[in-house]
């Protein structure tokens, strides 16, 4: 995949320059200075040869096929340049220039042309605005970074090239291996979701790290990211928030949603590990890169002092590893050789006076212990210890191990060379034991999700003509709001149960409906107009006979007239009243990197004060839905405190997943949710009993 | 304080050894070595002179007087040398020697024997089981740690001496300055609150930074912090956790309040910044140590590059910083030599040709605005850079500056040697700009801990004596949990309201007390036996006339005598039933090294499913009672949600005092909730509906 941009037969570079220092000299320079074996070919109409090759003056004169050109010319140039790339059949080129869509209208445009064109004549982009790309694989560095990173096995891809500038100065400084290196740029074609499906079939690529500003298609994105993320690892550092326009038109529900749920719900989804800031991003590629990942959480933790092994521990403690308990035959033979103040339980603390033979025996007793999953050792440059030669023979133990071991060496004097020794041999090296705890939690998380089912969807019928005819009705109409009888139906189309609800057009109606349904009943305004029916008292409950009911009928409509004057009374709603249960939230927002999006709370307070809510994107796997519903803080109430029994948790899955089959069979539901959903305890059924649904054309 | 210690006029090294690599050469090789002035003495019967210096065979053959001795022998002669420091007036000691209570109750007691006898000899110590002191204004490297730190103005204690080891090397490699090193060892006399007293008044200490596991006497420790961490920033890693078995002793309530929570709220009580890794006190240590405090929220970015930029924003908004809107006039001189593509608001983005003209154009620029309160420099090292003469210009505005300069030069191999530039002159620099964010916050909230307001202690009138002879009686029949009358006299004698109540023996008595406190009414059973009434069917509420009261009197009793046969039955409490107001919970625990700890939650479901609850140490002063209230996330339900009114905060403030000090009055009492105290809209009294009290003698 994107062969000729990775490992191109040949290469052109239009605007080749021969003074030092400019764009076009800088991106050639690199191309022919760390190897690249195919054929170069510098364009310049003005230069007869550059830094000892043939210069051509267009692409058209060059007399053989060219796989890449990197155009490092202005941006009012390029569109002329990629007009020659379709005569030449050149199917791949690069584009360097600033001054598109990231300055305003104008670059916007002519951004659009440039993409309209290179669509026609076939052609894919990477940029514009970018930094170039790098492949030490086929020695090819197109790109005007400063230096070339050594051989490795991180892909990274960044839409910052400043990034990139500063990654590849890290990688160059701590002598890390990379396999490739794209600056996305503008991402006019090509995307994030094309460089990681190309990087997850790259051989040498073990891991593929990220930075992102925003996604070009979500849904096309999560797929990917769920398809690579089962063999090799994704991780991604997240900036910015970009939906800030779609947060100000949503209400209440939407305003909880903001992009940044969208992120963490489309990153869980997809398997990608989300790191938090740029310290985690490279903490974690060291482990990923370079150790098999942890078969389970037990692990074991070397320390030379007790300090920085409780440090570890208290790690451990607030990750999903836990220490393992030490094995009798295992403690045994560490007490063979261990002095008797060493601790042969975990952290096993070989204590101040260890030399790096005691280390090696530790390590070689612990490595060959099955029940430990995981070996973090750590070391303070004590009198009697020499780091380097620690180093030395864990490196030499590591050649042979099945489980991962991660090493934090504290200090930095008399420590940097064992670092460097790490570096070299591919063994996670920190600064401080916290940080080789946490990615190697975020190991175990990764191999959890690698070993995890298969997503299971459900499939409900569901009667798609009707709701389409409610929508086209609504939408003649003038709006956006549906009316509650509209919204029950819609929910009775995907087979919610819903009470028993009829429309009352007078007080008599509405006492014929009501001694029908049977006492006590609710009644609710009928009305396109009235959003929040409590807050205009538009709502009753209780209501136990038919004088309850004429009164009601009467306070309900002229609260309404007098409180929203303009508002179109339908009638009165009349409705079952469900007595027992437990009252949740489900809803519908939509993102706009991400579409559909599926929010699960407690109702009441729970919601709207405390926050307690989940998202996950729409459509949901059914093992998406079970755990969005645990994932809220007060899900114990749901499984029942105090002897109280368990609410229906397959019911409330059930009304999930049918919510999400409608958000995406019907892209035109801007918002909505079913406030409440009243769930009882297992055996008796979940009812939708009062939804909202607002949708645009 | 500790002047012997510190800047000694003598020092004698008991132990001296000429073997290099022995502890006792190693400890006077570095008093000699790094320039100590005072005069130093080399004790050890089987030399005559060591490295130079005469030896004498013991303390008292030296012919002048001693300040400091460094006791460097095994563990068993440490008690002699002890005895002859009394000789010879040697008022203050260090022991190195391990072997003392850490191998178990045999090293325990000799540890005991020697506490007592330099306790009795007026002899203050170090150690055991301690690497030793450096302190670099007068030169003094009384420790076996290979290296000596620069001078600096970072003073630094630990409880781990391989902490210590690794941190000197840190600084050795990293060229960080610190004024004092101290390893604590066993804290069999001197503790973390000395040597924080010790450097709190030492001029050369800026900022006090530690590593602790265990602190000893918990209310000296936070009377002590909290008058440092007025004038000097206090900043501390707290490792492991070592209240398991006080845990263990306390039920639901206790069950929360582990030790973990009474570190955080001592800390956050006396003004302690705590580090959450070592990491952060690092990170945190270099800002504190040399930059000045911001004096207000408001921060501006300067960056080359957008994507840094994007990330420090990112790492802002989840701060307690904010970006500054960037005043019209700074706008406009920005722009007079900003290119177009720049962006003057805030991150100010000078783009990817910036030099180290533009940077420090800008910086001059943001520097003169008052509305700013702190930069943040960022860099990505691009072609257009030269990251050291950035480092430079940086260092020479920063020089007058009245405001926090922090940077984070991104990369490694092109910036290095802009970062040493940063260290040589005591501009914090980070890898990555999230952790310089990171550090600034730290500095804004330790600022209004500065500008906080004094704490404010009420004192209530309350009748200790009746309080006392209730205790005193509960002993006597060897009971340890109180019954309700007894908690609720306890709690009326220290002015909290009360519902009516009364106890009733028959039935009779039980419809004649209902009568006179007003229908309808509670009941409760009177046991000493039955803590959990409600499980075992012991209250009844809502009782609304005589027949109700009766029924309920019969039902209760012998529910009790059905499912508790052995419970002592003293009757039925009948109650006033009040059914306004919001149930809130207030406990008391104790921690075993911080004493009683008040803890605040919401009722029901609150603190015991969601966790939702706050803890403090007491005495509570006013602020710290308002904000324990303040910090349960359920907050906004007492303040009002949907229109209600807002509950009395003052009434639970009032009743959080009360209990503090009840709680600071009688040590005796180990646990005790207030569950409910029901808390109405202001003006309505707050009512303390049931309590519950356990004592021990």
């Amino acid at each position: 995949m994107l062969e000729h941009f990775f490992n191109p037969s040949s290469v052109a570079v239009v605007g080749a320059s021969q003074s030092p220092g400019k764009i076009g000299y800088d991106i050639l320079n690199n191309i022919l200075q760390y190897g690249y074996a195919g054929a170069v070919y510098p364009i310049n109409p003005n230069a007869q040869e550059i830094l000892g090759r043939r210069a051509y003056p267009d692409l058209t004169s060059v007399p053989a096929d060219i796989d890449l050109a990197i155009i490092a010319l202005p941006a009012p140039a390029v569109l002329n340049v990629v007009e020659q790339c379709g005569k030449k059949k050149v199917d791949s080129v690069v584009i360097i220039a600033a001054g598109f869509k990231e300055i305003g209208p104008e670059g916007a445009r002519l951004e659009e042309a440039l993409a309209t064109r290179a669509r026609k004549l076939g052609i894919r982009m990477i940029g514009p605005n970018c930094l170039g790309l790098i492949d030490t694989a086929s020695s090819l560095n197109a790109s005007f970074a400063a230096g070339m990173p050594p051989n490795g096995h991180i892909g990274f891809f960044s839409q910052s090239g400043a990034l990139c500038v500063a990654i590849l100065d890290w990688a160059l400084g701590e002598n890390i291996g990379f396999s490739k290196f794209v600056s996305l740029g503008n991402k006019t074609d090509i995307s994030e979701t094309e460089i990681m499906l190309s990087m997850g079939k790259d051989e040498n690529t073990r891991v593929i790290l990220g930075y992102l500003e925003s996604v070009e298609d979500g849904p096309r994105f999560m797929k990917a990211a769920r398809q690579i993320s089962k063999n090799k690892p994704i991780i991604i550092v997240k900036s910015g928030t970009t939906t800030a326009g779609a947060k100000a038109a949503s209400s209440h529900t939407g305003a909880l949603a903001g992009s940044n749920h969208a992120y963490d719900a489309a990153f869980k989804q997809s398997g990608i590990i989300h790191a938090e800031s740029m310290h985690s991003l490279f903490g974690y590629a060291m482990a990923f890169a370079n150790q098999p990942l942890p078969k389970g959480p037990r692990l074991a933790i070397i320390t030379n002092s007790g300090g920085p092994g409780i440090l570890a521990a208290d790690a451990c403690d607030k990750s999903s590893l836990h220490l393992s308990p030490i094995r009798k035959e295992t403690a045994d033979r560490l007490r063979e050789f261990l002095p008797p103040a060493a601790s042969v339980y975990n952290p096993v603390d070989i204590i101040g006076d260890a030399s790096h033979e005691r280390y090696e025996k530790t390590l070689e007793v612990i490595l060959k212990d099955d029940s430990i999953r995981g070996v973090v050792i750590l070391l303070t440059p004590t009198a009697a210890v020499d780091p380097e030669a620690v180093a030395q023979r864990i490196v030499n133990l590591a050649k042979d191990a099945d489980k991962p071991i991660l090493t934090s060496f504290m200090g930095e004097k008399k420590v940097r060379s064992a670092r460097k020794i790490f570096q070299d041999h591919a063994i996670p090296s920190y600064d401080y034991p916290e940080d080789a705890i946490s990615a190697l939690d975020a190991m175990l998380s990764y191999r959890k999700w690698q070993e995890g089912p298969e997503r299971q969807y459900r499939h409900f019928e569901a009667d798609r003509l009707k709701v389409r005819k409610i929508f086209a009705s609504v939408i003649k109409q003038h709006r956006h709001d549906l009316i509650e009888s509209e919204a029950r139906e819609i929910l009775n189309a995907y087979g919610f149960r819903l009470p028993e609800s009829h429309m009352a057009r007078t007080t008599k109606e509405a006492v014929i409906i009501a001694s029908e349904i049977g006492y006590p009943v609710v009644m609710k305004i009928a009305s396109p107009d009235v959003l929040h029916k409590s807050d205009m008292g538009g709502v009753r409950v209780g209501l136990g006979n038919a004088a309850m009911v004429e009164d009601a009928f009467f306070e309900i409509t002229s609260s309404i007239q007098l409180r929203q004057p303009s508002a179109r009374i339908l009638g009165v709603m009349v409705q079952e009243m469900i007595r027992e249960g437990k009252e949740v939230i489900l809803g519908i927002t939509r993102d706009i990197q991400f579409g559909p999006m599926i929010m699960f709370g407690l109702g009441g307070i729970y919601v709207e004060v405390l926050k307690d809510v989940a998202f996950r994107i729409a459509p949901l796997s059914e093992e998406e839905a079970d755990a969005m519903i645990r994932d809220i803080r007060a899900f114990p109430l749901l499984r029942g405190v105090r002897g109280e029994a368990p609410v229906d948790i397959k019911g409330i899955q059930d009304a999930l997943l049918r919510l999400s089959q409608l958000a995406i069979d019907f892209p035109e539901i801007v918002e909505g949710d079913i406030n409440p959903l009243l769930v009882c305890p297992e055996g008796q059924a979940t009812v939708a009993v009062d939804a909202r649904i607002t949708i645009q054309e």
